[in-house]
C-alpha cells in the first residue's frame, strides 16, 4: 500500500486540474501579451483565473499578482515592502515560527541594516498580541505572521493581528501557503494588506503562486522587464500554471472529511501509542495537519521505516528536511532538541482515506515499538522519574 | 487555416513534452527535498534533467540554476552580479537592443546609483567590439549582451565579446532566451560566465527557465528561503516544468529545415512585395526569425488583418506589443519611427510547414496591397523621389 501523508510538502496534481491545463499546452498556447487570437485566448484564461482566485479571498482581481510560488510571493512581500518603504522606517516584525521563505529575506534585510523583531510564541504556537503591540514603533513598516503554520499547523488569529497593524498604520502580510483554501480568508474584512499562496499545496501544479497586494500598498518590484501583472512582476504569464491553479482552488473542498480523518489519526495515535505528544494547538489547527513527537524515537529513523512500508511523512518541513538542525518551530514552542528530533508531520489531503489512516497507524505502532526497543534513551532513562517534564509527556 | 508564426513570443508545448510531464503531475509528484521515495523520485528527475540541460551548453550540472523563466534569469544575473560585486565597482555595460528583462533591472540599478552604458549597434544590429573595449573601466563589473536578438534575430559573436571581458576581468552574461538550442553554445569554450534561457520558447512549458552561473562567479541571491538550487534560488523545485524543459531541449532540432523555410519566406516576400526591407543581419540571424519592414503600412493593422486570416505574427516583441512606442531595437538599428511601426516579426518553429508559409505569403500580399491602397503615406509621397533613403528601401 502507498500512503502519501506529506501534503504539506506538496500534493498530487488532481486529474481535473491536469485536464484543465492540457488545452493550454497544446492548443491555446499563446503569449497573453500577444495581440493575435492565440494571445487573446491566453489573456482571457489569465483574467478568468485571476477572478476565480481573487474571489476565494474576497480580493479584487487586480490585487492578485501571479508569481512562481510561495517563496517568491514571500520574498516579494518582505523585500518589496522593505525597499518600498525605507523612507518611512526600517523595522520589520515577524515571528519565530515562520517558513524559511520569510526568515530568509528577513535575515538578508537585517544584514543590509534593517531591524527585525521575531515574536515569541506560546507552547501551542500562538503569538502574544501584547508583545506585538509593544514591539510596533514608528519605525515599523511591516508585520508578517504566518497564518497556518507549515510544521505544527497552528492557525493564528490573523484578523486580530491585522486589526492591531491597521490601527498602528503598519502593513500586515500573512504567509497563507498552508491555509489558503483550508481556512476562510476575507482580505477585506480581515484587513490583510498582503497574502502569499501557492498552487502545489492544493493539488495544483508546481511553479505558480500569487501575492495578494491590497490596492494602494506601496511595494517595490523584484522582477523588472515587461509590464506584466499590473506592472508588479515581469515575465511571460504561466497560463497553464495559472489555469491549473484556479481549477485547484475551485476543487479544494471536503474540509470536513479531511478534518475528521485528521482527528481520527490523532485520537488513534494518542490512544494506541504511549509517550506521544501532539504539537500545535488541538483546535485551531490546519484541517490536514498532524504533528506528533514520539518520545525515545529519532524522527528520521521513523520516517525511513515508514517509507519502507510505503508511507510518506515528513520530519519538519521539506525545505529543511536535509538539515541536521532541529526544527526552529518546534524549538520555538519549547520542545527540547531530542523531542523536536522525534517529531513527525502527517499532512492529509482530500484524497486521504480511512483505510490509509488505519494502515498508517498499524505500521506506525510496529515501527515505534521497533525503534523504542533499540533506543538508547529508553534504556538509559527511568521514564517514571521524569513525569514532571514540562513538555507534558 | 491556422498559422502560428509567433514562436519568438512563445511556443506550443510539444506532445512528447506533455507526455514527459504527466507522470510528474499524477504519480511522481513528491517534493524533491523530501526524504521519502516520492521525494527521491522527484530529486532523481531533477538531477537527470539538470544534466541534460547542462550538457546542451557544455556546463557542469551544478552550474545550472532553475528559475521561473527568462525574465527571472535575466534579473538574477543583472541584479545578482551588481549587488554581489558592489565593492569591486558600480558600472554595467549592456546594449541598446536588449530584452526588457535586461533593460528593466539596468534602469532600476541606475536609479539606485549604478552606472549603465548602453552600447550602440550598427544597422544590422551588431555591437562594435571597439566601443565595448573602450567602455570597460576598472569600475566595470558586468557586460551583458543578448545572443540572438528577440526582435531582429541578429546573432552576436558572443565568443569574441566574452574573450574581451575575460581579458579585462569582467563578468560576461548573455541573454540566450531566443538562441538556446538554436545556436551552438559552449560556455566553457566561449568563456561565458552567465547565460539565461527559457523553456517556453522551445516547445517546453511556461514558468521554467535557468540561469547558468559559472562556478566561482560571485552572485547575490534574489529569492531567499530554502537552500534549493545549490543555495542560489529558494523555492520548491518545479519538477514537471524542469522535466518538460529537459525533454524540450532534447527535441528542439530540425534547425536546417527551419532555416530553409525562413530563407524561403524572406525570399518570397522580397521578390513578391515591393518596398520591403529585412531587418537584422541576413546571415548571422536566428534560424527562425524573419523581421520585415513594409513601407506605407502600419504594422498593427497588418497584424490584425493577418490575424483575421488565421495567421499569428508579432510587431516587435510580445512584451512591448501593447505599447505605442516604436520598438527600441528597430530605433537602435536606425529605422525611422514610421518604418519601425511598419515592421512585422515572423518567427517559425519546427512545426512550421511550407504550406503554411505559402498561405502566409499569399495572404500577406493581399493585406499589404489592401493597406497600401488606403495608406495616407503612399498617397502623399512620391516614392521615386525618396530612393536615396538610407534605410535601403
Amino acid at each position: 500500500m502507498k500512503v502519501y501523508l506529506d501534503n504539506g510538502a506538496t500534493t498530487k496534481v488532481s486529474d481535473e486540474v491536469v485536464r484543465a491545463i492540457l488545452p493550454y499546452y497544446k492548443k491555446h498556447y499563446g503569449n497573453a501579451s500577444s495581440l493575435h487570437d492565440f494571445g487573446a485566448k491566453a489573456k482571457e484564461a489569465l483574467e478568468k483565473s485571476r477572478k476565480i482566485i481573487a474571489q476565494e479571498i474576497n480580493a479584487d482581481p487586480e490585487e492578485i499578482v501571479f508569481t512562481s510560488g510561495g517563496s517568491e510571493s514571500d520574498n516579494l512581500a518582505i523585500k518589496g515592502i522593505a525597499y518600498g518603504n525605507k523612507k518611512k522606517g526600517n523595522h520589520i516584525i515577524t515571528t519565530k515560527i515562520e517558513h524559511p521563505a520569510i526568515l530568509g529575506p528577513c535575515k538578508e534585510l537585517f544584514l543590509e541594516g534593517f531591524k527585525v523583531t521575531y515574536l515569541d510564541v506560546d507552547k501551542n504556537g500562538f503569538i502574544k498580541l501584547n508583545q506585538l503591540k509593544k514591539e510596533i514603533s514608528d519605525k515599523t513598516i511591516l508585520v508578517s505572521v504566518i497564518h497556518g503554520n507549515n510544521e505544527i499547523g497552528t492557525v493564528q488569529d490573523i484578523e486580530k493581528i491585522a486589526k492591531i497593524c491597521k490601527k498602528k498604520g503598519v502593513y500586515f502580510h500573512t504567509d497563507a501557503v498552508q491555509s489558503f483554501t483550508k481556512e476562510k480568508i476575507d482580505v477585506k474584512k480581515m484587513n490583510i494588506d498582503l497574502l502569499s499562496a501557492s498552487s502545489h499545496k492544493i493539488h495544483g501544479p508546481k511553479g505558480i503562486g500569487f501575492l495578494y497586494i491590497r490596492k494602494g500598498v506601496n511595494i517595490k518590484k523584484m522582477l523588472y522587464g515587461g509590464r506584466h501583472e499590473n506592472d508588479k512582476r515581469a515575465g511571460t504569464e504561466n497560463i497553464p500554471g495559472i489555469v491549473g491553479f484556479a481549477k485547484a482552488v475551485q476543487l479544494d473542498k471536503k474540509l470536513k472529511q479531511i478534518k475528521k480523518l485528521r482527528d481520527y489519526l490523532i485520537k488513534r495515535i494518542e490512544k494506541e501509542i504511549s509517550d506521544v505528544k501532539l504539537n500545535g494547538d488541538r483546535n485551531k489547527r490546519l484541517v490536514n495537519n498532524v504533528n506528533i513527537s514520539f518520545k525515545y524515537v529519532e524522527g528520521e529513523a521513523l520516517l525511513m521505516h515508514l517509507n519502507d512500508r510505503g508511507i510518506a511523512v515528513s520530519t519538519g518541513s521539506a525545505c529543511s528536511s536535509q538539515s541536521l538542525e532541529p526544527s526552529h518551530v518546534l524549538v520555538a514552542i519549547g520542545l527540547k532538541h531530542e523531542d523536536a528530533h522525534g517529531s513527525i508531520r502527517f499532512t492529509l489531503s482530500r484524497y486521504t482515506t480511512k483505510q490509509e489512516i488505519d494502515y498508517t497507524v498499524r505500521e506506525l505502532k510496529k515501527v515505534v515499538k521497533l525503534l523504542r526497543d533499540m533506543s538508547p534513551w529508553k534504556k538509559g532513562i527511568n521514564y517514571e522519574a521524569k513525569e514532571g517534564d514540562h513538555h507534558g509527556y
